[in-house]
């Protein structure tokens, strides 16, 4: 297969079932139903299992079995999912819609919605356990791959970047263009992109993959987690706002984004720099480097 | 040593001093600061360190260093103190104060506090990582320990507790007295008890412990587990409200507790029985049992 005869849209719809499907197995409802319930109801209201698609791409990238990592490639999906719920709270974001749907805390009440991501994110670090236990991957690499996601949800990652983002807004408009500019970085490096960029890492360390390819993929995840922020951004101003599901705009909040900083035209040409960038990575992995290469094309051409 | 001259209090508080100073190590402020204040706020607003001395313990019994488990001993303490902010927290129990002290979103705000929350228990199953990748403790090992404190603090632990005491409250005090007795135990075998169960279990299993020596462990956690929180159940009638440093009563506010479902000698005799059953688990550590066996006794005795 070469990467002008591969179908991207076709092969992200077919991964995104195989996700589904297992992601469906590991939130079997049992007692008590209501967690379970509203654990699912977030799971499954729409997402494109971009970073469970990434773990799966990293092992086989690096001769391993999409099977033998799927409990790792769910748990990116919960930890996602979890830190969305605790966004959309009324102490946080404050959406009542996400995806055009009701949001958990509206649907099943803030208590339940807090307990939810809480059981999310635990249930998360259980499921990379399984890869050990039911999956035949040796122990040591399931505890590095363990602290590698620890290090990007945790306050080195995501919520470091979530924390600056909620808490620091004030700061940030009162500060110098050159803070402003760094402040946004560290927000959208720790925030979005250090769970997209641990996803192909994981991937690939769960298969044994040399530190040249961790690194390779490391790299490109870092660029493309960047330009898929700074697309969210352009998308905001420029996109379709039903497609998107959003009730207001990033820039109606007046919140700091690559467009009110970098312009339309600024922030564009960052983006197709960083998947020009990302794309340079894939070297080591020779013609097998097709899905990758799709893929960071795909994110500045999406709709949505 | 014999169980007569061994001095309990002694040996809590300097087991205490101990866990302190690995908590401290562990919690080093770093960016963002705001983070780390509010984890380090709670984490040091005091706190019996009964998991973490539990941990060690567990280890000890079982031939390992106190040193080599000391990440999981702290791992314990920091979901412990993730689920009690997020159970102060208003949608949940709304308390000001805990430990005669505000509570983190009385201090920080209720955003940063959630947040704290999610950091204390990603953070704490990155500690779990560790006991491999720093203290040479074998990752098989680790895993197991890892998928063992997931169980305990998630949807078939702590947060299923938790959920059925929150939300189906209204549904138990409807119940018949059969029904009400069954969520009681529920409630409290997952909310509080499954915690602290896990916690000499996990000692004992990083320690290499013999199937044997883990159940008789186990057991021995399930009995004073569950006295603890009968014990609680009791103090919160007869104790010195001052030195609880509680707001309100469980009673006042009318909570399903074992005083008023079993009457105050039907809670005590509850206790007393658990207690003598959970020193009859150690016999299989011959005279090395007398920290546990005083430890049981203690539960009882206790004044807050």
């Amino acid at each position: 297969m070469t990467k002008n005869s591969f179908d991207l849209k076709k092969y992200l719809a077919a991964k995104t079932h195989v996700v589904n499907a297992a992601l469906d197995k590991y939130l079997e409802v049992k007692y008590p139903p209501l967690i379970y319930r509203a654990m699912r109801y977030s799971m499954f209201a729409g997402g494109k299992r971009l970073r469970p698609i990434l773990v799966l791409e990293g092992a086989r990238l690096c001769g391993g079995r999409e099977q033998s990592v799927m409990p790792t490639a769910c748990a990116l999906e919960f930890i996602h999912t979890y830190s969305l719920i605790h966004d959309d709270l009324p102490a946080m974001d404050n959406d009542d819609y996400r995806r055009g749907k009701l949001t958990s805390h509206k649907k099943f009440g803030e208590d339940v919605a807090i307990l939810a991501g809480d059981a999310l994110l635990t249930e998360a670090l259980g499921l990379v356990a399984k890869n050990a236990q039911e999956k035949g991957i040796g122990a040591e690499r399931v505890i590095n791959v363990l602290a590698l996601l620890v290090r990007a949800s945790g306050v080195e990652g995501m919520i470091g970047g979530q924390l600056v983002d909620t808490c620091e807004d004030s700061l940030v408009k009162k500060g110098k263009q050159a803070t402003k500019k760094r402040t946004l970085a560290y927000i959208h490096t720790h925030k979005t992109l250090a769970l997209i960029q641990a996803s192909l890492s994981a991937g690939a360390m769960l298969a044994g993959a040399s530190p040249a390819k961790i690194k390779a993929l490391d790299r490109y995840g870092a660029d493309i987690g960047l330009a898929f922020q700074i697309a969210d951004d352009i998308l905001d101003v420029v996109g379709d706002k039903k497609k998107l599901g959003k009730k207001g705009s990033d820039a109606q909040n007046k919140k700091l984004t690559y467009v009110s900083l970098y312009g339309l035209d600024g922030a564009r040409r960052q983006a197709k720099g960083l998947v020009a960038a990302a794309k340079r990575e894939l070297a080591v992995f020779g013609r097998e480097k097709y899905i990758l290469e799709s893929l960071a094309d795909f994110i500045i051409e999406r709709e949505y």
